[in-house]
């Protein structure tokens, strides 16, 4: 297995990446990853206005993959995510989708531990300890774009997705547009709901294991995740309308060649069977999903349908 | 039970509503629906063009509940939905949020038997009949509201609100504005997916099976839905950053008032586990959904909560 130390981390998803490792198809790497504060945060009575927000959402690596050119797909199974034994949470006026009706800042540092997550909050009187279910999931996973794109921004490279469905068991598929691909991963979750409407999940620091590979000549358009009984096409958009616009079409359209339909068939049967979910709302740039049962599509169909080449 | 049949319907949810029928609190209430386009739709070789659409989404009612007065909360229980043999699926240029990609309106006759929904669609060459989940909800339930609202669009009084959560099993919780509140139903789809994309589900005529009951002295300030597990707030509005913005303020009120927390503290939690999700993105006005746990809320606490009084 191939180690990659959180010290080796990134803050974008640029074209000038060097790499910090090599792996080659097949191969199992750990990113070992810093929380989204990179670990600034870790008491509850600290100031969000002391620490270096340039620092924010650091992904480890990048790792060049071998083979990986540009017009391919890498694809990177979930094997497991391990994370801390605490976790931070975060209110911040201005910040997330209530941030103008916030009058203060709070920071509260969460306990993992036991298969839950535990928070100890206030009210009018006395700490209530709350405990939430543990599901953790990866927040930035991406890889080197054509251009500048800071790791707190989703897009066609992946990054900053926020999507709780990137967890251990699925896989993420996300095209390469520099040779090697050069992966990184980061932000890991112990919780967050569809939307992270705080905008900030559960923020913890972890390891994150991975199978990479690679399949030749085939781009997709956006990152796809496959699940268990279902694949999602993840769409970022600077409006919620926008993406919804653009993740429809991907459906419709992965629809339509699955099933060999024209596309004003397909779109009414995407009307049935295509659940439009939302990953995060809260960021600069908005993610949302498809889902498309796989009893109508495969994932190779999907993978075709979605070709940019 | 009191039957409601469906040549009694409104298109709109204005304050001047006339009662069809009476019912007390504890009554079960059969409505008989009429399908989306009142069964004008019939054969796939018509012409949309041709048909009244001044009669889209009829409501079946509406019904006077007694006891029901302005400032008090309708339970209405959802206990069966049964539908007809066939259903129609629609793809009309301009229609839907793909609608400027269409080039021809299409019409397709589903058949619902064995527990399915069978649709024959076309490839280049042959009819292909595609097997869909069978999984009736009800698109339009609401009561009379303070102005006029036509019975396509959704809102605080409920209408067309296209959430499939409004299945057997649940139940629907509105405010009441007039006397009596004055409940129709109508809409039923045989299967629907979130969103809506295509801006039709598989549209069915029907019976809804209800049970009502008046919850005094408690207005909610949105539909509320309780499902087995988890209470989702329905919220409707123009834009989605809206209705998303409005149902994260109402969860995160909820989440306040039931743990008994600091309002910062409260929406931070709700990132953790409130769900943001979205019933449709298609009509004029969009409707959106957070669910909230039931580990982390009962009904109770959450109509105390909304209650606006």
């Amino acid at each position: 297995m191939i180690f990659v130390s959180s010290d080796k981390h990134i803050f974008s998803f640029g074209p000038d990446l060097e790499p910090v490792a090599y792996a080659k198809p097949g191969d199992i790497i750990c990113f070992e990853t810093l929380d989204c504060f990179a670990g600034q945060l870790t008491s509850e009575i600290q100031s969000i206005a002391n620490i270096d927000l340039t620092r924010a959402n650091p992904a480890t690596g990048p790792v060049f993959i071998e083979g990986a050119e540009p017009g391919d797909t890498l694809k990177i199974e979930i094997l497991d995510i391990r994370v801390s034994k605490t976790g931070v949470v975060v209110a911040l006026p201005g910040f997330g989708l209530l941030g103008d009706k916030l009058r203060d800042e709070r920071i509260r540092i969460c306990r993992i531990e036991d298969g839950f997550v535990y928070c100890t909050v206030k009210d009018s009187s006395r700490p209530v300890k709350i405990r939430l279910p543990y599901k953790p999931m990866v927040g930035v996973i991406g890889v080197a774009y054509s251009k500048k794109v800071p790791s707190t921004i989703p897009g066609v490279h992946g990054g900053n997705m926020d999507t709780k469905l990137i967890t251990r068991g699925t896989a993420v598929y996300l095209p390469v547009f520099k040779e090697g691909g050069l992966l990184a991963v980061g932000d890991v979750h112990a919780v967050m709901a569809d939307g992270e409407m705080c905008a900030t999940g559960c923020e913890v620091s972890g390891e994150v294991v991975v199978r990479v590979d690679v399949i030749k000549g085939c781009s997709v358009q956006w990152p796809i995740i496959e699940a268990e009984d279902a694949i999602y096409i993840i769409v970022s958009k600077e409006s919620l309308e926008e993406a919804f616009y653009e993740a429809s079409n991907a459906a419709a359209r992965a629809i339509s060649c699955s099933l060999s339909l024209e596309f004003e068939d397909a779109y009414m049967i995407a009307g049935l069977i295509v659940d439009l979910q939302v990953s995060q709302v809260v960021n600069v740039v908005k993610t949302v999903r498809a889902r498309i049962p796989k009893e109508f599509a495969s994932i190779t169909q999907i993978l075709e349908a979605l070709n940019n080449r």
